[in-house]
């Protein structure tokens, strides 16, 4: 194979590929890129057998190439090492000339020659039956993942828990994550060119963490598939898959609540301040417990860490209705929520001490955040 | 104590003397800020026993308050909670109140009470006798500790080089250092206002790389003391303090090399860039080991990992003179050597393949980077 390419698209090309590079593996074939050039385009490939990410460079009829395909072939090259070496190339173009399983890469004044391995030797993408999908601009997927991938469990011990449930019942998807602790929910209208009674998935939030990072934030529009147990999610030239997690949702149709004792309006940008400055007292204690006042004339924000000190403040919220509440709850968590909504006015509804609050738009019920508060005793 | 002050003054404060905190220590004390309010000013003090530093805030005659001073006193807070706590202030006033020994802070409608230190076990800083200073701008002390700093030995092996020798015959001050693979040294004209035969100490490296980060890059005046086994360097509002280190500095009178066979000079950014470009290859040695071939028409530099390839670029030096030669030596000894020197147009010159080389400005023999080059064999 023997290419030139714009230094910049290949880096780019590489970036996006990169997601699914594995920092360790065992195979160190998985540590390579799989560089196919066809006569019309080349194609990168990266799968580290949990998400596998490809995409395709077309040359563009610009004045200055881009790209030129002057052979085909494949190699699989270190995908670190050949992004690294691209980023530091001394000159805009890049030439590649593969022979056997050796690739000399040129740019101005400066040769490499990389290793290769076998193409032959490296795993195929799963193979996902492109026939059913949900579409949707890409910036509303990044808004459902956005608001709930965060809660997902980072321990393995309930494995459904560290997914995120995709759930599809005509004309609504929905993306609901919970730790066990907090869950949240996030959901939208989908356009779908099939009829289905019901779709259902568990996405690693690992795997919808790493999609978060390469999916365009623009109103392009993606195209989600869900089957063979695999998802494949494509926008532009690039195709994402990620393993499905197996198992049971936990249902959680009964655990959000549907009346409320306690409702305020708050400013999340001043809200967060107040509970960002309470919580540098809270990071001692593992649960990072802060308390909130919920008074008719005001709001206390309050912390207390036995060897440092306490910190108490108060604010006005925009709105209070309902009876006075004390509550404590873990900061992070608090401040996880309220970082999701951050672009809207948030209303947050409570029932009593020990029960689940939610914090949602105040003018929407979703997206929704539902946080479990921690016993309010002395030492809290 | 009760004072009034501009939480940006305070923060900033905090800041400079945050440097001397321990980030471990056995002695809880040392966590903590020595504030002092006098009638006149403020001070605070910060001391883990190897680095000490004292700010003091004065009171302007700005028409908005700076520091408003209410009542005299003293505590010890701890310092990496007050900066935090500082930060994240809601208004840009912060009133300080401390009864016994418990502080509150109060700004806007946040409210911390922290748990104070008693100042009567806060350690002494040491006493250094002010008494003869050589003087020079702040920016020619930063970069003489840029030049110097960074070749300091890390390992505690050999103690003396873990510092830089500072060495003043005058009217010359010398700074040296080295990790017995590479040595540094720069050296200026100081002013003092007594007569010294001779003055040496050996600085710990650690501490003038702390000192690098809060000395103003200004022609404003530093006094530099060394005396009772300590350095005193003031500047400004703010005195910092080091121990020395013991022992006797290596003798390197005839360590560098005063003729050449090869010499070249090279733009330090161009040649970075190269120096880098092969690195990327060399990183998975222990040595990190690239090789030179000097030539009269071109310079080569390359590098080869058998893992992963060999990396080989070809670059035209400014000027060439001597005779052709190989050496071989860690690319990172080589970029800090040219990063210490990007200000300058660079000569190096070279007297064999198992000999030390040097790096210097072209019209200079001032700063001058030494390197030992490695054995340059079938491996390398």
């Amino acid at each position: 194979m023997r290419i030139v390419i714009l230094k910049s698209l290949l880096s780019q090309a590489l970036q996006t590929i990169s997601k699914a590079i594995p920092t360790r593996t065992t195979k160190p074939i998985l540590y390579g890129v799989y560089l196919e050039v066809f006569a019309t385009h080349i194609q990168l490939t990266a799968y580290d057998q949990e998400i596998g990410i490809q995409t395709i460079v077309h040359p563009t009829d610009d004045p200055e190439p881009t790209l030129q395909i002057e052979q085909t072939g494949s190699i699989v090259l270190h995908a670190k090492y050949l992004l690294d070496i691209v980023r530091k190339l001394p000159h805009k173009l890049v030439r590649i000339d593969v022979t056997d399983l050796t690739a000399t890469i040129r740019s101005g004044s400066a040769t490499y020659t990389l290793n290769g391995m076998d193409p032959r030797e490296y795993p195929h993408l799963p193979s996902v039956t492109e026939e059913m999908s949900l579409s949707m601009p890409s910036n509303v997927l990044i808004s459902l993942i956005e608001q709930t991938a965060f809660a997902t469990a980072t321990s393995e011990i309930r494995p459904t828990l560290t997914g995120v449930l995709f759930s599809f019942v005509e004309p609504q998807l929905r993306f609901i994550a919970s730790d066990s602790h907090r869950l949240s929910i996030h959901s939208i209208y989908a356009e779908t060119k099939y009829s289905y009674d019901k779709l259902e998935a568990i996405i690693p939030g690992k795997s919808l963490n790493e999609l978060l990072k390469i999916l365009p934030d623009s109103e392009e529009f993606t195209d989600i598939y869900i089957a063979d147990n695999q998802l494949l999610v494509t926008f532009g030239a690039t195709k994402f898959y990620s393993r499905l997690i197996e198992g049971q949702y936990p249902d959680i149709s009964r655990i959000i609540p549907t009346t409320w004792r306690t409702a305020i309006e708050v400013d999340p940008k001043q809200f967060t301040e107040s509970i960002e400055r309470a919580a540098l007292l809270a990071r001692e204690n593992e649960n990072q417990v802060i308390r909130l006042y919920l008074r008719r004339t005001h709001i206390e924000v309050t912390s207390n860490s036995p060897d440092i000190g306490k910190v108490t403040e108060t604010i006005d919220p925009i709105s209070f209705e309902g009876d006075d509440l004390q509550i404590a709850c873990n900061a992070k968590f608090l401040l996880d929520a309220l970082k999701a909504l951050n672009n809207y006015q948030v209303r947050i509804e409570f029932t009593s001490p020990g029960s689940a609050f939610i914090l949602k738009p105040t003018n929407s019920d979703r997206p929704l955040h539902l946080i479990l508060p921690v016993r309010f005793g002395p030492n809290t």
